[in-house]
């Protein structure tokens, strides 16, 4: 069991904000990220995936099929979005760094079929990452 | 002559557009980055200051001085903005690194006084960033 | 349960130096690191809290109360000392990375309520770092 | 029980590429890492060792100890190398990076005596690396 | 006038060897470089561009052009190439950074019109890189 | 003419402190830098040699050679040692990054000859660092 990591990095924008408290309420618990038009990063995301290692390709997974669903389940999603505004996921929920990885976790851990996802973490800005190994691990 | 460099991050979205040419023109030239709400970066900022160093205090300016002038005159200004919007001399300019640049530099350059202000450079992503040594240097 | 990682740094220097061997031996056993006035690093700090994401906020831990946790028990004790002479604990130990991992879990892990203290990891150079999951974790 | 960890770099050469499958199948497989005089990397290698701290050194494993082992069992073998050349484990598999990492812990796991190897990470490129954490771990 | 550098990444393989000195003196001039099958690095490649922020667009050069040149005068010829034996100018040439730097600076100097080409620069690993800022620059 | 720079890594210990002013007022000027009993940092040092590419061996300077330079006139000096102390020239002067590339410069810049000094850039920490170009350059 070898255990591969792909990051890939996409740039979005988004804002922390609860629709039912005050300005100053949201100001007191988001600080500068209730700001009223949203703020961004570069976000790095690396998508850790487990399985054996082909004895012909040496290969847990194929890196083309991986950057593939990478691409179309998350980058084209979520780079160049406000988040907040652009996936609809996010109109009720507010895009913090834990809900972005289970976010994540869910539109991808489907995809992998002789290997199987085992942790997404995103990385917002250099001082905060956060990590999922999804619903059924209570590590 | 000793050059002292300072580091600072700030995070902030924008977006590149120009109204006067179509949506599509646009996407032609901007890319997703033209996209209709806007995207966000965390930037890095380096300000080179030159000067002799003072033979007492064995430094070319204050750090806590230097800090003061990026704190109140670009991390205020810019930090957890949406820059298009926010910022009001960007309201008729694109926001690119380049511009961002100049005005980061005409935000500080009088701030120095022993010393003097040699180079704005701005990092927008790990793959892209700007330099400004001011409107008289022609290098 | 999502995991939360916060980067902080400090910088502080020390010395591995054992009272009770001589000076050749600690040379022997720690090299450079034995020298009599002691020498420093920019330390970097991960530390990882794990919990429920709260439905309300999207957040594991509210940013600004770790960030207070660690400026108050981290930084506010280690930043800019001479460990082995500044910080009590550290007059009879040795301040390795390995032991310093230690302390600062102590130090910390008590502050958390509806989220837990999963992992300390503390970088002293890029070429090594250390890593603590608490006493009773005996992976 | 703490972790340690020990990051050293090497710079290698290898190419994918399987004999008994056609040039135009390998290019399928492998992309441009099946090209015919192979390319190469700045390897990044992190290896891990768990144990007690010893209460007089405050060690897990002594620093000079484990450089020693990584420079032998490793960095001879590998550094400056055309791995599918130079390597004779390598004559007859794929240098992918989930293989090496197997092949790295083979090499150095009976090294340790106080304390055990937890995990071997090597990173090819910024964007992708590898983690093996010995045959007996079905993590 | 205003710099804009974009960074570009791209692995390779090479070897230091003078043909008309022996195996022993070649070892003596650059060590473990000389090795017979070569070895490789992750390249990184920052190219510089100045001149005049267009007023309309913001931008010294479109980055789709800069990446355009970059890909078919650099990566196309480079990534995953053994430069020795892939690269004809590199047939009579040793491949160091230097030389590197100066065969990139002439493969795409003449590809800018409204801008220009200020510096190459090239980091072969993290301990090392050149940088040529043309023929005419005596700086 | 090639720029070829190395970048050479030292950890060290410091102390900011004049002592013909109160501790109140160093305090003022420097801060925690001005503690008692010191702290240090992961200094890393990139030297900059200018010359032309020798057409045989395609380098301006053997690195063999260069990391010689920087290990008896550098590193010998200043790795593992706090400053003030171990440092004869900086028991008068205040060591900071500033007074640090100019005692470097001084300390190296004799040692070449087919090729010449041309910058020294000495990175403290992750947001500041200082350049020299030597007396002669007021640029």
């Amino acid at each position: 069991m070898v255990h591969i990591t792909r990051k890939v990095e996409f740039c979005a924008s988004h804002r922390y904000y609860i629709d039912d408290i005050s300005k100053e309420e949201n100001f007191r618990l988001f600080g500068k990220c209730s700001y009223e038009h949203g703020h961004g990063h570069n976000y790095s995301l690396e998508v850790t995936v487990k399985g054996k290692v082909d004895p012909k390709t040496g290969m847990v997974i194929n890196l083309t099929e991986l950057d593939q669903i990478l691409k179309t389940k998350v980058a084209d999603v979520l780079d160049h979005k406000y988040i907040n505004l652009d996936v609809p996921y996010f109109r009720e929920k507010v895009p913090t760094t834990e809900n972005l990885v289970i976010f994540i976790w869910d539109a991808i851990a489907d995809s992998f079929h002789d290997s199987s996802l085992h942790r997404v973490r995103l990385t917002e800005n250099p001082y905060l990452y956060a990590e999922y190994y999804g619903e059924s691990c209570s590590e």
